[in-house]
């Protein structure tokens, strides 16, 4: 590909200047969205980006559909040609998933394109691939819209950010399962009958599996993490539980402690085991979550995002937004495309990939949380003590517990100090047989204190 | 100033590598911050950039002053000097003020340093000159910590929503006030009694002034206007009124319409005068508002700062954390010093002023607002008929009003609509004429809805 050096004169008279040729793959809500602003926002972009932007191509699967407002004679189902041509400079690829998506950007790096990608499927499962081949090639990988929308929080974690210590991230980073969760709570209702609302309103998909089995929000967990503590962390490294299995008892229970349910991210990385030690690891979990109605992530309502970012030296920051959409997600995209088109201008690359820490992923097990637990219990003499002595046992300590009703109904709710996971979880397979617990109806963690 | 490029496989092995040097012009709570971190983190901070920093000089005005954890070989009163050193590779200036500030900037910048500033008055009153400096000698001028302290909100705006069109900022962006509104609010305590609470928590400084009279906060509005509509903005342009006259009244006022007082700095672009002209204008103020107790800045309490912006494709987004002190703000200052740090060894700059746009300024008598008013009046028959004749003639709708007590105690609460600025102020005066209105009591925009 073709890249001539420009002299600043030259940015005085946009007519003469060679156009910087960008390649869009996918075409779908984003896509669309983005091929449009380019067009509409033509002029800004070219004064921003000191060079005109110029369309070259739009690959899609199907040549069918109507796309109002798309020049048909862009469209090609080639993807992989469209990547390979020698005058593209900058590829967009907004088609998600592993593949296709990945070849055509590898192929479209190992031609000297600068990428421009909202995959977060693909960076968790093989960001290092993409990443040794964009420093190989010497050109950008920028990838703002891959989590959280609109939401700048790429930038700062990876620049803002870069001359700190951050010691944990949480965020709500998956619109379709904030807006659920709101929804039984506002409304009292189901699972199953608010994620019917929410495909109805279009806020989730007719399978809803990658967002309600908590798949997206793990992938955006793993790159926020590689990100926060320069450390490789893949999907698979993330501990994941959806939110199928909350119940309207769950988020009454939090009510009843001051809390919310919320779907959190959560990236932390460990104390040192001795003061100043080099042996932090990094834990990546995606799970149903009691936070305090006093906490910043608690009020966040309905499809918003956002993240909240501890750091040794800024403290606590929050970033809130519009998690999803075509124009939020073409937006942080449009910015990543001046970005990159600025840095090829004058022949520099972003900052890459930083994994030079590379901490341990610790399993969920090691973790250090809270439980929140209900228990039908029955109403004899000594229930508390049988069941005090099934937390000692595991070393977990108890903060505080109420017993709730007398006879048939008795129910015992705790909240546990903080312990290690699987600590907590071998307490709760221990009370499931006790004889005196009838049923746990429910087992949260309670984050964000 | 000597830069070698420097190889991939260099960055192998660091002892054979250069440091940058870096130079510190200030060494206040800031200051000493910076300089314990960058020897502090010298590990991190090397495998971020690639190099190792050295510092290699501390400007300070006096000699005398102990300086826990700096080494005092570094310390000279000579900032001259230090800057115009052919060894410095970086300069952070933490000084504050315009000059000996301005100055040093240039020479350094003249020198060949890329510079790195917290300095938001200078960059407010005369960011021109500085910013066409650091271009001229084809290096970065960075200034993250300058706005919000460790709030990334500089890059957001400068990069991440560089190809968005945004319409509005709206931050609380000065803790002290922020502070002292919050205690006047929760305390139900007056002006001075909230700021002599601020002054010995520490929240303000001995002379208040440049915070309470909203000069700060203008400084910071100037920044972000300029970034938001690539339009050079000055403090100057900035429309200024501080919290000494709000009063508790005015705050029980604001509880009794469902809102809370704020100071805000307000950034916004006009719409269009025709759909698609590009007739748009800028308008940029800082003052005490009414907003409602629903929107997301009013609950941003104590000295934290938070900053609203509103963009045609990523819609509402906020920005939240700790808007100063000397590790927020070092934070910051150490995020900028990793990438200019970066982009020097890659031989490449960040983006540098965008005023391309270059937009009128509005005077705050032509900006879009809402009052809110309460007037002592006459209790005689006929008194709202001639208080809504006044606002009729100023073509100023009113929304709300409502009557409370009876006789001597008459009082008239009144929101408008929103109307020009010019015509509110003037319907205030000839209210304050009339002799059915005893007194004009609290005077407050109304903004955020």
């Amino acid at each position: 590909m073709t890249l001539t050096s420009v002299q600043p004169t030259q940015l005085l008279d946009s007519s003469v200047l060679t156009p910087l040729r960008v390649a869009l793959l996918g075409c779908g809500v984003v896509g669309s969205e983005v091929a449009r602003l380019i067009t509409g926002q033509a002029e800004d972009l070219r004064a921003r980006i000191g060079r005109p932007l110029e369309l070259v191509g739009i690959a899609v699967r199907r040549h069918e559909r109507e796309r109002p407002g798309i020049d048909p004679s862009l469209v090609t189902t080639d993807g992989k040609a469209l990547v390979s041509r020698n005058d593209v400079d900058l590829v967009i690829e907004v088609i998600g998933g592993i593949e296709p998506a990945r070849s055509l950007i590898l192929t479209a790096l190992q031609h000297g394109a600068s990428v421009v990608t909202a995959n977060k499927a693909l960076l968790a499962a093989d960001g290092a691939t993409l990443f040794a081949a964009a420093e190989q090639a010497g050109v950008d990988l920028y990838f703002e819209a891959a989590v959280a929308g609109a939401i700048p929080i790429i930038r700062p974690l990876r620049e803002s950010l870069v001359g700190d210590e951050i010691t944990s991230v949480i965020g709500i980073v998956n619109g379709t399962t904030n807006y659920i969760l709101d929804r039984m709570d506002t409304g009292g209702i189901g699972f199953e009958e608010a994620l019917a609302e929410a495909q109805q309103s279009g806020y989730a998909e007719a399978d809803p599996t990658a967002d309600v089995e908590g798949f997206d929000a793990a992938a955006k967990a793993a790159i926020l993490a590689s990100l926060a503590f320069h450390t490789r962390v893949t999907g698979a490294d993330v501990y994941r539980e959806g939110i199928t299995e909350v119940t309207p008892a769950d988020i009454a229970s939090a009510h009843e402690i001051g809390c919310v349910v919320k779907l959190l991210a959560i990236c932390q990385l460990s104390p040192p085991a001795v003061p100043g030690g080099n042996d932090r690891t990094v834990s990546v979990r995606v799970h149903p979550a009691m936070i305090p109605r006093s906490h910043p992530l608690a009020s966040v309502g309905g499809a918003y995002n956002a993240v909240f970012v501890e750091s040794r030296s800024a403290g606590r920051l929050m970033f809130y937004g519009p998690g999803a959409g075509g124009s939020p997600t073409a937006s942080a995209v449009l910015g990543d495309l001046v970005t990159v088109a600025r840095n090829r201008l004058r022949g520099a690359v972003g900052p890459g990939e930083s994994s030079y820490a590379a901490r341990p992923v610790t399993k969920i097990g090691g973790v250090i949380t809270r439980y929140h637990l209900s228990l039908e219990v029955a109403d004899v003499v000594g229930v508390l003590a049988t069941v005090a002595h099934v937390f000692a046992e595991q070393g977990v300590s108890i903060e505080t517990v109420r017993q709730n009703g007398r006879g048939a109904d008795a129910q015992l709710v705790i909240v546990t100090h903080h312990a290690q996971d699987g600590a907590l979880s071998a307490t709760v397979q221990s009370l499931r047989s006790l004889d005196v617990v009838r049923e746990v109806t429910s087992v949260m963690r309670v984050e964000g204190d």
